[in-house]
């Protein structure tokens, strides 16, 4: 099925089936640190006609208590209530699994996770610390790792290295029962405003090839944070919708879900990637920015 | 078909079909820098046979000249045309690609590429120059990428870092018609005698994670490396004999070009893991060392 450009004339049809509004924040909210135009007004608009605002996030590096920050200071009120972060989800996993407290858990990724983690009441280990640690390729050289770790997290790491490769490595391989958890697989994320840089799925990737072992997913397009905020909200499905910039997170995990789907053009994905005949995701709608919502209530 | 071990009943229909021998190094030769037992010998016997002997390693780090000072420090007479290490492997497929000279290429890993590069008239650039190269993830940084970059070789590199998986995803992604080659894939590697590392395999896979793309790999158990030597040495695929540690490399590289093969229990194998049920590569023989073929020989 092709999906339909958003108008005046479907808008409404959209609009009156949904309850809530599920919206990917980079390429859709902001892009970098800049407020895509007309985000304010529209969330406005939307929250005074009673719609639940959900703010779903594959990047790990911050919590939810750092978006909410970042969201005030570009001048828009979110909860963190409101935030739904791979960093959380990786938490809300092992929460939901019954993951035991007296296990550690190591973390290849950002200070995102290892607030998440510890907000769980869990033990994380590595994170932004171990870029620092540097490794000496003597025959005597060894990397000692904790037998109490039970779990390894990866999201995205800017500062990754050998160290923590073969720290997470060691302890997938070594420590039995270990978890492999990856907070998403994007190929690329924009880490700075003037490139694509390596994303998560570049870091998830590099352990694989190691351990011979695939991860647990808990990030878009996986269904595990759907799954629990459909719970935590007593929300259905199809009254919910899905906005986003990439169809293979984003509008892939809006189905997955059984959830409507709009695609918006102001981030990654392109009219022409979107008709491409190798692109078999059609969301149900597409539009340019989330403001065009705006105008269309209006209309 | 399962194996047998190699008897001094059977060795003889080994020995007397074989006109070359092809080891692998590690696990096979030595053990990081220790010579496994009776290997001088055992070498010294089969010259004075007439077999011709190959040395064939994935291990990227080092080029052949490298290699043979390696040899030469362990008391082994070898020279840089019996060896052919994945470095020279990368090099080599350029060569006979008709990559064109005045394209550069870029190295993720060891200075053994970047030799082996230049040794067959290539320019390279990256390598373990880029190891100290460091990113600041303000919004105005970029990473400035060379467009006259036509392959990307990724081998394994205890000096990773994101600048370096950036650079190549880069090359790959916009310069068009960028080659993508792996060294090899080995999951492991026997980076320091008291434990495995991360091997290429890990680094490749991080780099097919951001530029979704597969490479060509040039190492075991790719048989472009079989290929090369049997033109250039005019042998014949079934006089020859792959001898090597690994299942899924060597043994699989042996097969996959048509040689018999000779599993050694002296590096990553085991003989249960060999008899698993889950194992679906057998060898022809297997052995515990290669000095039992001294031992069988003088039987």
């Amino acid at each position: 099925m092709s999906s339909h450009p958003l108008s005046p004339h479907n808008f409404p049809d959209l609009f009156d089936s949904v309850e809530a509004f599920l919206f990917d924040c980079d390429g859709v909210i902001w892009k970098g640190d800049e407020l895509i135009d007309g985000v304010p007004q529209t969330l406005d608009m939307l929250r005074s006609k009673g719609k639940k605002l959900v703010f779903v996030t594959n990047n790990s590096l911050k919590s939810r208590r750092q978006y909410a920050k970042k969201f005030q200071s570009l001048g828009i009120s979110v909860s963190e209530d409101e935030i739904f972060s791979s960093s959380f989800a990786a938490a809300m996993y092992l929460k939901v699994n019954n993951f035991p407290v007296e296990k550690k858990i190591y973390v290849i990724g950002g200070e995102g996770i290892l607030e998440e983690l510890q907000l769980a009441g869990y033990t994380g280990l590595g994170g932004p610390e171990d870029g620092n640690k540097t490794i000496h390729l003597n025959q005597n050289f060894f990397v000692d790792h904790d037998k109490s770790v039970g779990a390894v997290v990866v999201g995205i790491d800017p500062y990754i290295n050998y160290y923590k490769l073969q720290y997470g490595t060691l302890c997938i391989r070594e420590n039995p029962g270990c978890l492999f958890i990856a907070t998403n697989r994007d190929a690329t994320g924009h880490m700075t405003a003037l490139q694509e840089w390596p994303g998560a799925g570049c870091m998830v990737a590099a352990i694989c090839g190691s351990t011979q072992k695939e991860p647990t997913v808990v990030g878009k397009p996986s269904t595990f944070m759907m799954d629990f905020l459909l719970q935590k909200f007593n929300l259905s499905r199809s009254k919910m919708c899905m906005v986003g910039d990439r169809l293979d997170t984003d509008i892939l995990f809006g189905q997955n879900a059984g959830c409507k789907t709009l695609l918006v053009l102001s981030g990654v994905t392109t009219q022409p990637a979107l008709r491409d005949p190798s692109n078999n995701i059609q969301p149900d709608y597409y539009t340019g920015k989330i403001s065009d919502m705006l105008k269309f209530s209006e209309a």
